[in-house]
């Protein structure tokens, strides 16, 4: 059995699409067992079968809107998104899935779930839509903005790791995002990563650009932090504006009104596919324990794929195959 | 009459588009008059109405995708787009507009028509869709990626004054991309950036994430020209995949069909609504005349518009009120 950790009192909706959502994922998933961290009687209203799922009461939240996380993490002992947390580092639980505050997150990961032996920078990787693939891993989405090109090739190495094991995808390809597509193009930074992915032994297929966002040549998108959150942020804008305008001219004029009502089947069909909640959401990546978050404002089908990827780390036994591939490289690089 | 020089030669469809285009600006713009430069026997096959259009044989052209933008500028003195520079410097026309390659446009901008005095840093500035106005103008988006916030203070300034002149815009807002709203985001650039535009007498509406890309709190966005070329390609990147899923799924089943058929001409109107062209594409902002880029695969309706924009420019005396400015605030620190 995987043992999945699940803060309920993380995320909009919460404990109520959290705990619906477990059950959901106990359905899908028979290898797997819950324990859900929150206010017990809050969980409660919501538990309607308790197949594989036991509660861990937690008498503090971690508000979605903290300024302090750090302040939190370290203050809040009793709160959900902590303690399960500790049932990581204390062997009680696997693995971790949380829709709760992402800067809380980041700094728990970092401060109390702790950093692989020889990973130099933990990172948020979400998956955006592809429609080459089953969508694209990007990187790096730190909270912290200054990235050297080193941290983002081992970042890079870990999301080769989970492509394979994961996704089962055969040698996954690496791009770096750039301004244009030949070698030189960008910044000293752009340079500098070039260089370092040309001789990293990954498949790197070199510069792509962001025309390409949603259908890159590649598994694998790396850039800085910054530009990251600015790209990810603007394809979900312009998906949402699209949408906008797409459904007020469906509705223009008669025959956009029969149209609009035909269409809207594959419209919804459309909505889901653009949706980046039904990769499971962004995981931790770097740290000892796989770490899993699904966006805020979850319902619990979004919730459910959350717990199913965090699961399927363990289950493609991610985080010990890039330890060892971290101790061959430090091996090769002691000789 | 406003003289409009326009490079007939510069452009994936040219000289057809050109010179169809330059007759339909002529149809809209009783006030304009146009010399076309280029290959006079190539120009003629498609010139069937000479209102108010003249002809001025260049026997060069720049190649659309020229690796040395520098050499060409200085070596082909007979090319279209350096001759239709160099009649704005001899006063024989006011503004121009081509569709030529870029990079050679930005170097013929600032090696023949040249800086305008004290304009630190000119820049390339696009329009994108918005849903808030009829378009957001995005800058810094020149071919030098490293700008100082002063630089870009300054083509706030010049872009102000655009959405003044031209779009007649009370008070335009000018905007930060950020990583967040709050002051204190993002780098050392914005950072200073944010400082500046507060203090600069600009309606500064503060950061704007890219997640309201397409619908901004602002007239004009700013940020460095790596990260402006990543957001506007993400737009047009996901623009364009989000209507290939779209044509999928509507043609999906059988009532997918009829929906699709039904709902064509609303598509159509949304397609018009995204598309970046019919703003009239690029402008060059910071030198001594109006120079516009319509996209280098304009149509004639598309690089129509190009026309009109740079004769706007013209209309809206951009370029003298600009230089007014400079001259005022020059005189405010000389005190």
């Amino acid at each position: 059995m995987i043992r999945v950790a699940v803060d309920a009192m993380g995320g909009d909706f919460a404990p109520e699409e959290q705990v619906k959502g477990a059950m959901l994922a106990i359905k899908r998933y028979d290898d797997i067992e819950i324990t859900l961290y929150g206010k017990k009687e809050e969980i409660e209203k919501y538990l309607t079968d308790s197949t594989r799922i036991t509660i861990e009461d937690c008498r503090e939240v971690i508000p979605m809107d903290t300024h302090d996380p750090r302040g939190a993490i370290r203050g809040m002992k009793d709160s959900s998104m902590t303690r399960a947390m500790m049932s990581l580092v204390e062997g009680k639980n696997d693995c971790m899935c949380t829709s709760g505050p992402t800067q809380a997150l980041i700094v728990g990961a970092l401060l109390v779930v702790r950093r692989m032996e020889g990973f130099m920078r933990p990172a948020l990787v979400p998956t955006i839509p592809s429609l080459t693939t089953d969508g694209t891993l990007i990187l790096d989405c730190g909270g912290n903005l200054d990235i050297k090109p080193e941290h983002l090739v081992q970042q890079a190495k870990f999301a080769v790791t989970y492509c394979k094991e994961v996704l089962h995808r055969e040698d996954p390809k690496v791009g770096l995002l750039n301004i244009g597509t030949e070698e030189g193009k960008g910044r000293e930074f752009e340079n500098e990563c070039y260089k370092l992915l040309k001789e990293s032994g990954l498949n790197f297929v070199g510069n792509v650009e962001t025309k390409q966002i949603l259908e890159p040549p590649c598994d694998i998108l790396l850039s800085d932090a910054f530009t990251t959150n600015m790209v990810v942020k603007t394809v979900e804008g312009t998906a949402k504006s699209i949408g906008k305008i797409l459904k007020s001219n469906l509705k223009r004029g008669f025959f956009g009104k029969i149209g609009a009502l035909l269409s809207m089947k594959n419209l919804n069909r459309f909505k889901q596919e653009i949706n980046p909640d039904n990769n499971g959401g962004a995981m931790v990546i770097g740290v000892k324990h796989p770490l899993v978050k699904p966006h805020g404002s979850s319902t619990a089908i979004t919730f459910s794929y959350g717990i199913g990827k965090t699961s399927d780390m363990v289950r493609g036994d991610v985080i010990n195959k890039v330890a060892q591939l971290l101790k061959e490289e430090g091996e090769i690089k002691n000789e």
